[in-house]
């Protein structure tokens, strides 16, 4: 309804926008030029270890806006004008594909338990509770006017975390377990929001009750469950075909084409059939770097590692650097009418809610996945350090919030509405806040509570993608496992499957992939050197 | 002009396009997974040798293009319309970038002055003897009412050429000259004709005569150089910034997206400065490959070697696809109202002055460079049966011909105009015909000319990007080489520059390169093992 409304507004807009086509590369050039300045300036923050990446290119989109805003005489601070296309085509599959892409396969399957649960569970949670929060408080402190479907939104876009500054931090080799489920979250994290958030946004609840949660509930089933089925689907025909044609004896560009293209196509296909793009992207990431990426030459698998790595990190810098130039975006601040008071109680009301809600998952869900985990020995438990970095890890907000803060109020990154420029604002003062101030605190937190860790990570760099290599040479089980595997193999029944439920499900999976789909789909094999 | 009088309609399209962006999405899937299908199709035409990769595109574009056709209810054979941002701005430039980025360095600046004179030299009289051919016979044979500025356009959009059909048939080790300049020309000749096309858009001359010739040629001198030193002052400052910073120490991460982003930046750039965005790339590549790509790390240097030639091979197959699927455009067929007989005389004119206007600078253009390199052996010479190989290898056209032709005669794909119209399916008949049927013969003319070649050749695809590693293991100077160097630097002087002034030029640029460049700007060194 809302679109059709500004529909004359925008086509005038567009076609401003062709007629000066050529003005257009002045605010574009400067753009890249500035994210070439992030980067080395990025780089030079890393080799002496100041801050982190993302609060660099956020600050510098607030140096660069500043000055925009003075050269255009107090009238724009941005270079580009924020288009939703342009976020949820282009910048934001490139980054969830990646993490797919990336993600430690053997840690991710291994832990895909405890992921999921506080993957999916956690947002579900996460989103009543800010939802609740904020339709509960708000108009108490005197900001009143928003929807419910406005409420729910706001649940699901302060739910979605950004990790990367704690990953940072944390030691993949002293506490792997940590660094998996911190990593693993994040990722089905981001996918699983933007799902939910298309499931409100489908709904359009008038009223908030039990019903309308059930109806957002089951849909945010059914578009998880056929989008997963898609990705898969996608990275298993992948595999397939780069498995039965073997492109790489004549051209690994063909391979890395094919890789990309399906990738691009699985996401079209969702949009086609209205599910949600990036989770299909998220697990046609995973299957490929699971399977097809066996498949391929050397010269293929690191190009689409670093590649699809070098994709995520530019689109990733860009939506800082805007969010840093948004902030200071005058015609937002100036429209909403709320005192400053009412604005620190909306922002304070908000940060308190991220941290109860996250806190109202994480615990729980720890507890729970501890219980299934309870024969797996020391190693596989969360204990209370590890609980409370994986609450702090996901109190920070980043591209996503943002994005999906600008779906919902804005059109094409303006909005005429007091109320949505509010939001808008708080979004931005959240992201800010939690990446700048927590993202400071995080070394010394981590220091604190995991005393040993954080040793001789400083020449890591997370964003690297060193690691499916390392997949590769590694069986996926080590000699230990397979040896206990095979012990196992003679006794496991039904009251096993009671006792160890995670250790066995996982087990169970990992022979079903050896048997029947790595011959078919391509990947090592650990039990017979020859193959 | 014309774009101005066709904003209206422009503009309600627009609105169209924005109100059905959901029904955009099931051409643009459709498109992607036939570009999948080319992909499998051309790798198994490959295994097999069946036939060129090109014409395997236009062909499943034009059975595609039939099935739409079918299905439209003869409306449309068209997926996507021609969109000219599209093919300048995302198509074009990574294919010429790679090109540079790909280009052998050694035997590029050994060969650099016969490339040239092939190149830039080459398109010149090529494109005087099209336009003026053209300007001479199209009337006589009852098509009239082309402007000066059309014909001189015609004779730019037939100087491109497209040269992978003949380089899939030679062999770089049995003829490294040939090789060579086949693929430099086509590179340089690419660049060359969309920086004179510009110049002849931008001059819009009413007669054809000497001032205008001079002009445009002026105005060519002006855009080729202006675009070049854009274009290696890029390449110079990532080359620096790569060398001096170090990335490589932290992520070879921001090192690719440092190079992909100045390539970009650099286009941009120049298209600011009113200069040829193609040329300024293509000398970006040309000297991230010769500078920056040595001072990056091992993935970093697989990595952009990969991703660059997957790009271009991507946007490659697109525009093949394209114009097979366009090939069926009933409308522009329907919109011209010449006989067939004109038609085929077009068509035969055209193809004539192409043949004419080629031989017309390969020959002369031969011999004097074989008199430039009189004194540099039997293998630096350009013998007749190369110079017959050299000429039919640009007698194929190709994409860019095609985006030159839409770019001159339509309006986003769209003409009304008869006489556009029948340029438009001219320029597409010969693409069909010069890709296809002289892409049969030529391998059998190639085995007819150079009966040594061609033996074990089929298993190295000219596409896949392996030769950058070779380059770098090499030195730029072989033993032999540096040895006859030292003895004749004792001896140089002005008699022997004029004596041997192509040799002399190239060893005077090889030793600034060792003495100057390569320590600021990175790259191997030669003479001292040590650095």
């Amino acid at each position: 309804m809302e679109a059709m409304n500004h529909n004359s507004t925008l086509y005038s807009d567009v076609a401003m926008n062709l007629e000066s086509t050529h003005s257009n590369v002045i605010p574009i050039t400067l753009f890249i030029a500035v994210l070439c300045l992030c980067l080395v300036v990025g780089h030079l923050l890393e080799a002496y270890r100041w801050l982190n990446e993302s609060i660099a290119a956020i600050l510098i989109g607030f140096v660069v806006g500043t000055i925009i805003l003075c050269t255009s005489k107090w009238k724009s601070s941005r270079l580009l004008r924020f288009n939703e296309e342009l976020f949820f085509i282009y910048l934001l599959p490139p980054i969830i594909f990646n993490a797919g892409f990336q993600v430690k396969k053997k840690q991710f399957f291994h832990n895909f338990f405890p992921i999921m649960l506080f993957g999916v569970a956690g947002v579900l949670i996460s989103t009543s509770i800010v939802a609740a929060g904020s339709w509960w408080l708000f108009p108490k402190l005197g900001f009143g006017g928003l929807s419910i479907s406005d409420y729910l939104s706001i649940g699901t876009i302060f739910s979605s975390t950004d990790t990367v500054c704690t990953l940072q931090v944390l030691s993949q080799d002293e506490t792997p377990l940590l660094y998996s489920l911190v990593f693993g979250e994040g990722v089905v994290n981001d996918a699983t929001s933007v799902v939910l958030f298309n499931a409100v946004q489908k709904i359009n609840a008038d009223t908030l009750n039990g019903q309308t949660a059930l109806r957002i509930f089951l849909d945010f089933l059914y578009l998880f469950s056929t989008s997963t089925v898609l990705g898969i689907a996608a990275g298993l025909v992948t595999a397939f075909i780069l498995r039965g044609l073997s492109f790489g004896r004549h051209s690994s560009v063909r391979e890395i084409a094919l890789m990309v293209l399906v990738a691009y196509l699985s996401y079209m296909l969702a949009e086609l059939f209205e599910l949600s793009g990036i989770l299909t992207v998220f697990f046609a990431g995973v299957l490929m770097s699971h399977y097809s990426w066996h498949n391929v030459t050397e010269s293929s698998r690191i190009t689409t590692s670093y590649a699809f790595a070098t994709l995520s990190y530019i689109a990733e810098t860009f939506i800082f650097l805007y969010v840093g130039m948004d902030a200071l975006d005058y015609e937002k601040w100036k429209m909403s009418t709320l005192s400053f008071w009412t604005k620190m109680g909306l922002y304070s009301t908000v940060m308190f809610f991220i941290a109860v809600g996250r806190a109202a998952f994480v615990f729980p869900l720890s507890i729970i996945s501890n219980y299934l985990h309870r024969s797996g020995g020391e190693s596989s438990k969360i204990s209370g350090h590890h609980q409370m970095v994986i609450w702090w890890a996901g109190l920070m907000r980043g591209a996503v919030s943002v994005a999906l803060a600008f779906k919902q109020f804005t059109h094409s990154g303006v909005t005429l509405d007091p109320n949505n420029a509010t939001m808008i604002t708080t979004t931005i003062v959240i992201v800010l806040f939690s990446t700048v101030v927590f993202g400071f605190l995080t070394k010394p937190l981590v220091d604190h509570l995991l005393p040993a860790t954080n040793s001789n990570t400083n020449n890591r760099n997370p964003r690297d993608p060193g690691s499916p290599k390392e997949d590769m040479t590694l069986p996926l089980l080590s000699l230990e496992e397979s040896a206990s595997e095979n012990l196992s193999r003679a006794k496991e029944n039904v009251s096993m499957l009671m006792d160890r439920p995670v250790y066995t499900i996982h087990s169970y999976w990992r022979r079903f992939d050896q048997t029947y789909m790595r011959p078919i789909f391509g990947g090592p094999c650990s039990n017979e050197p020859s193959c």
